[in-house]
């Protein structure tokens, strides 16, 4: 049996002559869990998501693309309860029990009266497909992001059905990236809160196009509870599954993000291994992953690995042994013992560095922590993409 | 009287048929200060000069370009050592009393025996000009840098001649820059370190292009002592002077670092007042100056403002209130009160854009603490150039 969230892809007046909104319903089982941006500048419809799911159960999200409703002051907070009172008149449940996001461009009002009327006209029968959803929510993203799996655990079929969105906007603006994750297993509020912080950390937490964190990012799970027969009882073989499951789908997601990073060429997979801490992994990923002269070097093929050392040696306030560490460049080891390593052939490096997948292995052999990053290349279109013009 | 610092351009057998280090000899009464990189992967003659530093005074001051002897291990170490000592022994005096500095590709060894003959058989007549030194010390830097300047204390006429190179290389590698800054004025070593330290803190230490930090760069400050009747007592109207002067020589060519940054075509300042600290209005400055969605935009002439608002918005750790920011971009009051403001017109902002130097201040209205810092756009060109071949 298939999970019973339905869909409506509509017009809202954002765009012109296209699907800019898509808008979810839940079946009534549904307990929904959500993280979003740590961002001060926090979109509208972030704060009052995050507001409402604190007081009732969702009902119904509404999804639109084309203007973040970021930095958008009073009005812009009073844009997004109205379209919250829009729904609800329409669909006929409270306000509260509506969740609202929203990406595109940062600083432009809402088009609150086309928006108003809009949702009035418009039939919502929720017959239509996750593939034209995916397709509503999409700015400047080049291809649909898309997920469905089924498996099984104690003869009951188990389904995952996600969309997500990544980095590109209507106008070149934030990267903004949303993610809406629907199971029908049942599971708890405490444990699928728990669950979705583990599996984005796992996912879209390890990911970085350009460094930059978006005011509208937001993660939902939602459990629709159909299958209630099966029990996710924490760290059973069950739970652990169904675990991996999701974070397979999350980590399937993030990766077509990065793909369809502005400009992307490649997918640059960075893994620290045997850190010190978590942190410190974590904090090595980002920073070479942020380095503008290793994603130049990515996007020309260029084994220039000197820059990938100079970049872990000047970060700040983290202790591990100079010595110690040793680098592979899809698995070839470059740098060993302070020093180029004997097996390093810069130009048998250079070709295999033109492969659509890179994979850098840093070893730091100071601890027993590792942390795995995706990243895309930096590359002439990206610089195009993001220095056209907003007027 | 002149600054009596005299200079010997030569090649040393690293670049083909042209000048590619320089010597520089110090008067015997000279205090030398130095800072360098903080990278943990600090080159073999950064870490020679500052032993050096600790045992002698500096007589001779040996800057190459075209190879940074940067993770070059133990030969690397050894060649930095060799070369002291071919000049020591060509120039008569200890190994110690020389310093190093070299600049350009990082991992690969220097031609050791070319250097050791090269430096045997040149001339040392110390009659060439800062401006052929000037050149000798540039990798893929577009243009020279140079600054001198004479004022006038207590009827003494006091010289401030220096050189550095910017962020290129030559092959492209990491961003490297040493600048090399002397004066006749007689200041004690204690009072030079620090007056070395305040000044690069307001000039070299408050640029970026790119936010990667080279393995070899190195700014030094000598004082040769020549005009010994003026005294520099602390904060006295002679110190600030001095300070002041120092200061500006600094700055000058910070900028032109900027200007000649890869691929840059613009210098953007970008101004941070009323921050609750100085770390603060650091970290912040930083922050804007490294977010490429900003520094696309500059290039684009993007008035896209919602870029610096969100990057500001996602800096961790930091206390302000979202509220009190205002944006300012050439003068342009942008956003105040959590809005766009209504004297931003974007049409007349994307033109003012198209200057060669954009100015952006944020007020936090949360404190007393301001900084400002240079960086530069991003561009096709940057990209071009980082993304070619070292093979």
């Amino acid at each position: 049996m298939m999970l019973k969230v339905t869909l409506q892809t509509l017009n809202i007046g954002i765009k012109k002559n296209k699907h800019d909104a898509v808008c979810l319903k839940l079946p009534s089982s549904s307990i929904t869990a959500m993280v979003t941006t740590k961002n001060k500048y926090a979109a509208a419809p972030v704060i009052l998501s995050k507001k409402n799911l604190l007081q009732a159960s969702p009902k119904y999200l509404l999804i639109n693309s084309g203007n973040a409703n970021a930095c958008t002051g009073r009005l812009g907070a009073q844009n997004s309860l109205n379209c919250t009172k829009f729904l609800s008149k329409k669909l006929n449940c409270n306000p509260e029990e509506v969740l609202l996001f929203s990406t595109g461009v940062i600083g432009r009002q809402l088009p609150i009266n086309d928006i108003k009327h809009k949702i009035a006209n418009n039939a919502f029968e929720f017959k239509s497909t996750w593939k034209s959803a995916s397709k509503a929510i999409m700015t400047t993203d080049k291809f649909k992001k898309i997920y469905s799996k089924s498996f099984t655990l104690n003869n009951t079929k188990i389904n995952i059905n996600a969309i997500c969105k990544g980095a590109g906007m209507i106008e070149p603006n934030m990267a903004t990236m949303l993610a809406f994750i629907c199971t029908d297993a049942k599971i708890k509020k405490s444990m699928l809160n728990k669950i979705l912080k583990d599996i984005t950390d796992n996912s879209f937490n390890s990911i970085s196009v350009d460094g930059d964190m978006s005011t509208n990012d937001s993660v939902v799970l939602i459990s629709t509870g159909e299958k209630d027969k099966i029990d996710f009882l924490k760290n059973s073989k069950n739970y652990k599954i169904l675990v991996h499951e999701l974070t397979l789908c999350c980590q399937k997601l993030s990766k077509m993000i990065i793909q369809d990073g502005e400009g992307a060429t490649k997918v640059i997979t960075i893994n620290i291994h045997k850190a010190k801490s978590n942190r410190q992994a974590r904090l090595i990923a980002y920073k070479l992953a942020n380095s503008n002269l290793i994603k130049t070097a990515m996007f020309g093929a260029d084994p220039n690995w000197g820059r990938i050392i100079a970049k872990l040696g000047s970060i700040e306030n983290i202790n591990y042994s100079t010595d110690k560490v040793q680098l592979k460049i899809n698995n070839i080891l470059i740098f060993k013992n302070g020093i180029q390593s004997n097996k390093c052939n810069l130009k048998s490096l250079n070709k295999l560095m033109k492969n659509k997948e890179v994979v850098v292995d840093i070893f730091l052999n100071s601890g027993n922590a590792s942390h795995s990053l995706l990243t895309s290349d930096l590359t002439h279109e990206y610089v195009h993409i993001n220095s056209a013009y907003t007027t």
